[in-house]
């Protein structure tokens, strides 16, 4: 649906974390990503080829995709001017922020002048139903985190991949934008209005053969007071058989929350588990996902072993060591 | 804003509980409520006189308010006629269904021809922030329910009244339609965007005096899978100093899922307050609300009782005996 290959836009990203929707296209689909545009302070580097849209073009680029996330979603004024230029250079746009593209005349305007096409992929396009919390066939497994952006749509996009590369039956479910960017369809959860994000989710996840896994993106966290709800709707709609725990384990407070300490592991488990059976009594925990992108190796493997011990869980940096360990224990579920 | 009195359209509805907008209405605000208007087959009753359109003109109504629901919030064909007539005959429409009254066509060009108002109050009018999960001066109790339709309005509308018979600071703050039909104001939070759903909370919650309690109505419940994430946005959204859990003995299933049990008040009491106390530390269970309209009175006083007992804390059905023991209770804190 959106052109690819892409020039991936960070901005004025304030840090890595920001740049997560361009990180995530250029780690799960590379293929897609030629370069990176970057403005002056972005704190944000993928590693890509540093490109000028011309460059860019000259490169393939199709589409300039908005691979960084502003707080609220606004489109500023310092951006405005890059994106202009790109639809008069002939690419589409692309971008999963609250704030749409079709919603600036100017760009709308340009785009409707030059023949460009504007890809919201935050939009709902589907009018989803009230969840009936009926039983589906077909299994799933969610990862449920101690805090937002700790690792959740990696960890359910390498399980994929390994059950893939096993031949087994397994899709990636999107539930945000970045998800949606990488595999060109899903569900923008947190634009769904609130009485239907549940039956969002049932509907993104229908009725499957019995063997086939449904690996559902997670979003926010039960401990994050801003997004919890969103987190609810997915273990509820989700109605997951398993789920994984997905922690970063040097994040000193909630994120965009100075006030609040990150939960512990054991107290994630202890939350999440009895939510989730409610709507299926036999889910279990299976795993532990651990994003130790900033400790180096040996500090991460110990850090696993440790947390593997003291949880009595199989514990991965599923990015780091594959996916591997992770759904050898969803098989033996 | 809505101009009063009202003429309670009950429709076709399918039961009582169909019906709460219009009993919400009946029993906060009975000077606002002429009558009501039943269609063939109507399975609610308010004990309000019935009355023909042109009756209840003659009586004085200015609104018919639909004061039923919907699954999905759809505005019938059998209601239609009645609609069109009412603005002919010079009502406005109040309405707080998913289905909007200005998105239907016949009743928008009806409205434009006569001059009336459709009042659509499920339609958030305001740009919600995200949380910022900040601490707020002032206080708030939250009352949370075994399952959705168990009076957890009710709670809070008697709860604040009560409060302010005793010359006491003290707010309503409606978060459904029948709420903003009756006070005239708040967040339709069902229909909030996900991303925004606890910070409408706190925008309808804002910093106070220090001896002012806000009553924020209740939706949902953590335990109904279709509609969970609303109840876990007004938990941490409200950040409530105090919950009050709430229940109704007799319902068989959760309302709507057929294969889902209550859970028990402890069940409530153990899954609510760990998670209030991640937006509030200091939260604490204060009472429990009990609906007993289906019990007669010796049966009622009788499950009061046990259930005080058996939990530890002042058990009371605010609607059959007031909601004192709740404000003793609230105010012991």
């Amino acid at each position: 649906m959106i052109p690819t290959p892409y020039l991936l836009f960070l901005g004025d990203a304030p840090d890595p974390l920001a740049a997560k929707v361009a990180q995530g296209i250029k780690d799960w689909r590379p293929d897609n990503a030629v370069g990176q545009l970057r403005l002056e302070g972005c704190k944000a580097d993928l590693g890509l080829p540093d490109m000028t849209l011309a460059e860019a073009r000259a490169a393939g680029a199709q589409t300039l995709v908005i691979g960084v996330a502003n707080r609220g979603g606004v489109i500023s004024q310092t951006w405005k001017k890059v994106l202009v230029t790109a639809l008069e250079e002939g690419f589409d746009l692309a971008s999963g922020l609250h704030n749409l593209l079709r919603d600036e005349e100017d760009l709308a305007a340009v785009a409707q002048a030059t023949g460009r096409r504007l890809h919201d992929v935050r939009v709902p396009s589907v009018k989803y139903p009230i969840a009936n919390g009926e039983k589906r066939t077909g299994k799933r497994v969610l990862a449920v985190g101690t805090d937002c952006s700790v690792g959740k749509m990696y960890t359910s996009l390498a399980m994929d991949l390994e059950m893939k590369k096993r031949g087994l039956n397994s899709s990636f479910r999107a539930t945000g934008q970045t998800g949606i960017l990488i595999t060109g369809n899903g569900v923008p959860l947190d634009a769904v209005v609130a009485d239907f994000m549940a039956g969002a989710v049932e509907w993104l996840t229908p009725d499957n053969v019995a063997d086939h896994w449904d690996h559902i993106e997670g979003q926010g966290s039960l401990f994050h007071v801003s997004y919890s709800g969103v987190t609810m709707a997915l273990i509820h709609g989700g109605q997951p058989d398993a789920l994984i725990l997905s922690h970063e384990p040097t994040r000193a407070h909630m994120r965009g929350l100075p006030g609040y300490a990150l939960p512990s592991l054991e107290a994630l488990r202890d939350t999440a588990l009895p939510l989730a059976r409610v709507a299926n009594p036999a889910c279990e925990i299976v795993g532990i996902s651990v994003n130790t992108a900033a400790m180096g190796e040996d500090e991460a493997l110990s850090y696993l072993a440790q947390v593997e011990a003291r949880m009595g869980l199989p514990a991965a940096d599923p990015f780091r060591q594959g996916a591997a360990r992770l759904v050898d224990a969803l098989l033996a579920l």
